[in-house]
């Protein structure tokens, strides 16, 4: 079991080579069916490509941690025995590094299989986002060569009309159009749909019989992509643990924000889905956890000296989280009205990545070692004072004849409703490295640009021989950090320069890497890495129990308090800057939004 | 006196200027005409341009230091004396500081003028260089109203024909084509011819009476520029010095390379200069000085917080100064055949930038501050040993059915030459910061490329998490700082980065920043530079005296172990990537030479 067989080539890693001669040593994430060895599964093993060609690492790392031996192969002599989550025990075998014997490698790879159950096919996450993701991971090699994948939802549909109705999101990669056609044939003959309610478990049962089908006797995982409102999230999951999980295999299930609205309810969500799944089995997506410049942002700060001495309260003065977005809720305001912006995105995405830049190193890159560090730093952060949070909602806009509408012009959203669609919040770390460093998010809908980005500005200078020629401003010249995660992929450093000529001035240049100048390949969707990851019982980008209960811990005292006093939002207008208190906020804290004027990483 | 007037704007600096909001307050290097003050003269004033408008600082930088009390103007009513150098000396006026009085202020424009003395005005650095750097001065307004240039040689040349010869070698800026013609006319109108011979004392004092002329009564201040060979170098020093000094302005003198050719020879040659300028009038060129990146050097490492922890042996791995020229002597061996590459460009070009790249911080941006720090260095460096050395001489070749010469193919070099036209060598700086760090520099001529450049290469990442990713290549891939000097200036940082895709792959990529795409002005030429500083008495760029003896203690004794043991260079083809023995040497410290197989800053 836990033997499933990726293509050989899942060029995930490997199609991105370029002609420099000092590229370095791949690592080239892929399990490999053409090394068989018996006894173990090595979810993961790491290419070392020298100058002199290929060799295979000694170090095979097990991506699972502990739990790893849980997912044992069916092969093994040992005792075996069938656990709650559905996937089979042996006692611990030979650890990994001290196993190796790569002529007895086997994977069995015609024994296997993973089943992708979407359920929630016919909305729009599904459609937008999470077929056209598995069909990029099949056409890059990445998927099993045996895999089915259902769509499961309410409406009554027969697979052809699933088909089309998948066909119809499904791109191909701009760079590599080869055979995409044929490839898409292949890819949907693959896809089948199953209609059933999400609490019944009959349906589910009905479900298990064709994926049974399909799976024809081969080690079966798998995986529930669970795209459905909240709730009727607990009866699916019940139905699909209790009625569709995994004999042979192993079973995991992919949930989707909102996790609750509070400490309260996510606590109970929680303990609700623990009782039909391990926390292994849970895998809680963010998906801003899968974008590439938040998966660079720990390569950035790990494996570049330059950055070492500086990411401290003794270098950065401070740090801006900033979500944009161009468009309101546009008709779709019904799920957004009864959570707000800083449910929707700063308690999850802001704060996530917040906790990923400003964590201790972790003892090692695996899912456990990052994600107690994660812990650890929302566990030092003080809980959000009123005082220290700023709310908008954006009210109608006319510009160049256009009227733009106002947040409660939303049909779906109550006339008076006090939802903030803006906040900024200024947050505190209170431990050695960060004390007294703000911590500044900002996000919200119908603002005057779409972007999300990290900023880091640097302390002055101390001392600074160039006080003369810079003058007063030097509070506005010290260096930044940009790392924009979207749109057009970044990461510049604002440095001061000499301007050439005969004359000593100074401004701010960039020292730029901007990702469509120096790539050109596409850059994966967030949603294929996480999904890849998930296949693969990869964790490290999904957040694990204890961390959302820290997220929630941070946010739920002010929230209530937003609540209970019905806080009238600030109203901004619909594409401005959003409301003049953000800048009060920052202001408070010495601080200057780094997104006003800057328009971007253009040199 | 000391009074000369530049038209208002020499644009040097303020020409620079582009649209960013968050563009620092200028510094303007000018004096003003348009604010008259009497009884003192700044020789530079600091515009503050805030953004709320211009305003003038209330301090007043008077760059010559404490020699600036020399200078002060013919209209003072204190005692007046004629000093050893030619210019007036009046008692302290009251510190300038505490003195301004813009009312008062009074350059007396129309008394004063610069007279500059081209003496081998018939030489090519003359006509390729220095004619068209003062034509670029005059054209961007940073020469006085009233100027003059004299061409001073042996040669018969009428007034013509000295401007049908310089004439050819003007050019317009690319970027400020308007008016041209007009302004090369009024510049060559400008522009006179004396023929004399260089030891002449009569011949020079016609040459005065001729300056005198055009100097119509004004303060006088005069500059010669002597572009002549160093056997008559102080002869010349002589006539100038006696024979056409000005009688109530400054009279500078400008000297070229070599100076000397070892410790005693270069002490003798300053002895000499000594006996008949005062060293605040002679200013030693080092035109790689000039170079805008250079200049930029201080800027960087002193006004960016994020340089600041790095910038030393706990950061930094080894510092590479790199000098490659893709062409031989090509018939000009002859004054090179006597010096060599080490002391042509390592003694002088290499070494004042290490010296700038390693000083301490200076107390401030003053000449004196910067020259005391750079003489700090120099004299905290271990001379330079001949095992540290290595020695190269290109031979002939043949590419593509081209056959190219060797260097003792050179008519104007014998056969039997031993002379390097290729060095490496390690330095070391045996103080806190630089313990233990090699730097080393590179010098050749017919090398497969040209360029100059600065690499600082960073040490490993301690406990670095992506060991396993990047393998047993990890030294290849640690952090590197490139200053581009020349050709297409740049600066580049170079990264690891995360590969975009679905894999965890790292390269490395580069911050860049790329002055061709960053600012569209052309960059001056270094002699524009050095040309205005000495117009200014700005010091900073030119090499003081002890200066000029530590350098020469720290390469003296092996050159003079090279000459004693007739060390045979090592040959390498013209056109190749120098001798393999600088590899060698590299590697005894560790060091791989980062210009190898780096094509740039190429993202």
């Amino acid at each position: 079991m836990a033997t499933y067989s990726p293509s050989t080539h899942c060029p995930s890693s490997s199609a991105y080579s370029n002609n420099s001669s000092l590229i370095n040593r791949i690592h080239q994430r892929t399990t490999f069916p053409s090394i068989p060895r018996k006894g173990f599964r090595p979810t993961k093993l790491y290419l070392h490509q020298s100058s002199n060609g290929v060799s295979v690492s000694n170090a095979v790392h097990v991506q699972d941690g502990a739990k790893s031996m849980k997912e044992s192969p069916v092969e093994s002599d040992g005792p075996v025995k069938i656990l709650k989550d559905g996937i089979l025990s042996v006692p611990p075998v030979t650890p990994p590094e001290e196993s190796i014997d790569v002529a007895s490698f086997d994977f069995n790879k015609d024994k296997s299989t993973v089943s992708i159950t979407v359920v929630g096919a016919s909305g729009d996450l599904a459609k937008k986002k999470i077929f056209p993701a598995l069909f990029a991971l099949y056409y890059e090699g990445c998927l099993p060569e045996h895999f089915t994948i259902f769509g499961y939802a309410r409406s009554k549909m027969t697979d052809a009309e699933l088909r089309t109705m998948v066909s119809k999101t499904l791109t191909c990669r701009i760079d590599q159009r080869e055979n995409c056609g044929e490839k898409m044939d292949h890819f949907l003959e693959r896809c089948f749909y199953h209609p059933g309610q999400y609490d019944s478990p009959e349906n589910f049962l009905e479900l298990d019989k064709k994926l049974k089908e399909h799976e024809a006797g081969r080690v079966a995982n798998r995986l529930f992509y669970l795209s459905i409102p909240p709730n009727i999230f607990i009866d699916a999951v019940k139905c699909a643990s209790s009625s569709a999980s995994s004999a042979k295999g192993w079973t995991r299930v992919i949930v989707e924000k909102p996790f609750g609205r509070d400490s309260e309810s996510s606590s109970a969500l929680t303990r609700s889905l623990k009782q039909y799944l391990d926390e292994d089995q849970i895998f809680r997506i963010d998906h801003y956890l899968g974008k590439e410049l938040v998966e660079n942002l720990s390569v950035l700060r790990f494996s570049n000296l330059i950055f070492e001495p500086l990411w401290s309260r003794q270098y950065i003065r401070n740090v801006q989280f900033i979500f944009a977005e161009d468009f309101g809720t546009e008709g779709r305001g019904g799920y957004f009205d009864n959570y707000g912006i800083i449910r929707d995105i700063m308690q999850n995405h802001l704060l996530q990545i917040l906790a990923l830049f400003a964590m201790e190193t972790p003892v090692s890159l695996d899912a456990e070692d990052i994600r107690n560090e994660k812990v650890k730093v929302l566990r030092s952060m003080r809980p959000l004072r009123l005082d220290d949070v700023v709310t908008g909602q954006y009210k109608s806009h006319t510009r160049g004849g256009v009227k733009y509408p106002a947040y409660i012009d939303d049909k779906t959203v109550p006339n008076d409703s006090l939802t903030p669609t803006f906040a900024a919040a200024a947050l505190f770390i209170d431990n050695a490295r960060w004390d007294g460093v703000p911590f500044l998010m900002k996000a919200g809908k119908a603002l005057h640009d779409r972007r999300t980005e990290i900023r880091v500005q640097f302390r002055h200078v101390p001392g600074n021989l160039y006080n003369k020629n810079i003058g007063p401003g030097l509070d506005v010249a010290t260096n930044e950090l940009v790392i924009r995660v979207q749109p057009d992929e970044a990461i510049y450093l604002k440095i001061n320069n000499k301007v050439p000529g005969l004359g000593m001035r100074l401004d701010r240049s960039n020292l730029n890497l901007l990702y469509a100048a120096r790539y050109s390949k596409e850059i994966p969707d967030a949603y294929e890495r996480l999904l890849l990851d998930a296949i693969e019982g990869e964790r490290r980008l999904f957040i694990r129990s204890d961390e959302l209960d820290a997220a929630w811990s941070l946010f739920t005292p002010v929230l209530k308090e937003l609540d209970d006093k019905k806080i009238v939002p600030e109203y901004y207008p619909y594409g401005s800057r959003g409301p003049v208190g953000s800048h009060y906020l920052a202001a408070r804290y010495k601080v200057q939004w780094g997104d006003v004027g800057d328009v971007g990483s253009q040199q």
